[in-house]
């Protein structure tokens, strides 16, 4: 029996591309490619989409809801953002399209002029998590290439920050002078070491990296290199966003992998956050921007 | 008329090979390549100097001196470290070679055990401002891909640290996102502002990177996202290593365009470092170890 969606949900990042075959807020099917908005060049948007989602075409006009890196000026057009603060939620952009069994809107996303600072896809998890929360009164953290910390109050964003974690993470250990010493090993402890010793000596970052290449030279490896790689990078962030989580309820919005490790790191401070799943906040995100789309 | 130099001194790094034709301590030619170590297999060191030497060789042995990543555990082979403190020039080691018109010796680098740190190269220039300056009492901080800040008393190095601030710059500049915005504008405030900003709010650092990107994207542009960057970067590192310069006399060697960097933001905090050329150091060191085995 072929699958015959509602609509389809889009979550289209730089390095991947999710959609999920839906009918009003359920799953029927879902898949994935790599074609992310890196890989593609202009013209390139609308096939590697069909390319997905074409068995689940019928005759009518099915309504495809986007959100990430696709609405930005290299994706497949600009959908502008909003300003903070801001509902989470603003009217999406009309995509062009060639393929008359599709129409495609994506979400915009949001800025802040002072600090600047950007983001496209996390909105609509926020939104998600407001959909189904909407008395949350707290900071969202999601942890990836480039992780955003994001005060919510009112069922509003009202201030965010981004810090290159993720992205920095990426560079050191795979291609700077420390990738000699990444090896698979982990440990968790040193990890926890890390993070407290870059968060209360915080001025340290600089010369703390260098050392993780240095100690396996001088015959003095520590228990795991990858480890304490990720508690400086964490800690050092930590350290910087500290006006965020402070006092706050904190809520965690990403990879498990990452959540785990980013609540292992508040628990040194006492704080205990809440893990939130990534892919159901981004799936309530734009089932409320498609229902929105009804009205 | 061919040049025939009593020795050949020799510079070689992770990324280039620099050579001299040297009359005791006067400079007959100078060659370079960008044979560094990163291109080289095991077998390649020999062919590689060759290349740049042979004409000066005549019929009996000519001494070659070498500093640098030559002398690591993937170099040509590798010369152990010295332990700190240190004088700066130890023994140097032989290397195995083929051709019969030159002996090799590479000079060792040297390690410290807590914290873990190693330097290659650079102790030949300090060997080289001892050499020069025998009384000198102070900090010397050779900016690189890998900073060196070394303490040096009574002719001996004494301890020091690595910021990797150059190769951070590196990866940032041209494979991060901020690679959109990093253009060939330069400016003298935004670089001061930037450092001034980091070493008072050290804990910032973190935050502060992405916000480059972001601010081209909601209309704010910095007056120089390059300088932006490198004043976080060396602001980060100043903050990291001020137990190092607070208070004492400072010289930098290194690149005429990183040492006026370091001078300016040496200079916010009230200190004037000199800056001394970086391959006289270089040759001043190899030629006191030249000299060292003559006897």
């Amino acid at each position: 029996m072929s699958i015959r969606p509602d609509w389809i949900a889009v979550d289209w990042g730089t390095s991947n591309l999710r959609v999920w075959a839906m009918q009003g807020r359920d799953v029927l099917a879902a898949r994935s490619s790599d074609a992310g908005m890196n890989t593609l060049e202009p013209g390139g948007f609308e096939p590697a989409l069909l390319a997905l989602i074409d068995s689940w075409l019928g005759d009518g006009a099915t309504p495809v809801i986007a959100c990430g890196m696709v609405g930005s000026r290299q994706g497949w057009g600009e959908a502008p953002y909003l300003d903070v603060p801001t509902v989470p939620t603003g009217s999406p952009a009309r995509m062009p399209v060639r393929d008359a069994r599709i129409t495609v809107s994506v979400l915009p996303g949001i800025k802040q002029a002072d600090p600047a600072d950007v983001m496209r896809g996390e909105e609509t998890q926020i939104a998600g998590l407001i959909a189904e929360e909407p008395r949350f009164d707290g900071v969202v953290c999601l942890p990836g290439t480039h992780t955003k910390w994001v005060r919510i109050s009112a069922e509003e964003v009202c201030h965010f920050r981004t810090a290159m974690t993720g992205e920095m993470h990426s560079l050191l250990s795979k291609q700077s002078v420390l990738r000699h010493s990444i090896t698979a090993d982990w440990d968790d402890q040193t990890f926890l070491d890390a993070v407290d010793e870059v968060m209360s000596r915080p001025e340290r970052i600089a010369s703390s990296l260098f050392s993780i290449r240095a100690a396996g030279l001088v015959g003095r490896e520590c228990a795991s290199p990858a480890a304490r790689l990720s508690g400086i990078l964490i800690g050092a962030e930590l350290a910087a966003m500290k006006p965020y989580w402070l006092g706050q309820d904190v809520a965690l919005i990403g990879s498990d992998k990452l959540c785990a490790l980013y609540a292992q790191a508040l628990r040194l401070t006492g704080l205990e956050a809440r893990i939130l799943d990534a892919t159901r906040m981004t799936l309530a995100g734009l089932a409320a921007a498609y229902e929105g789309s009804l009205t």
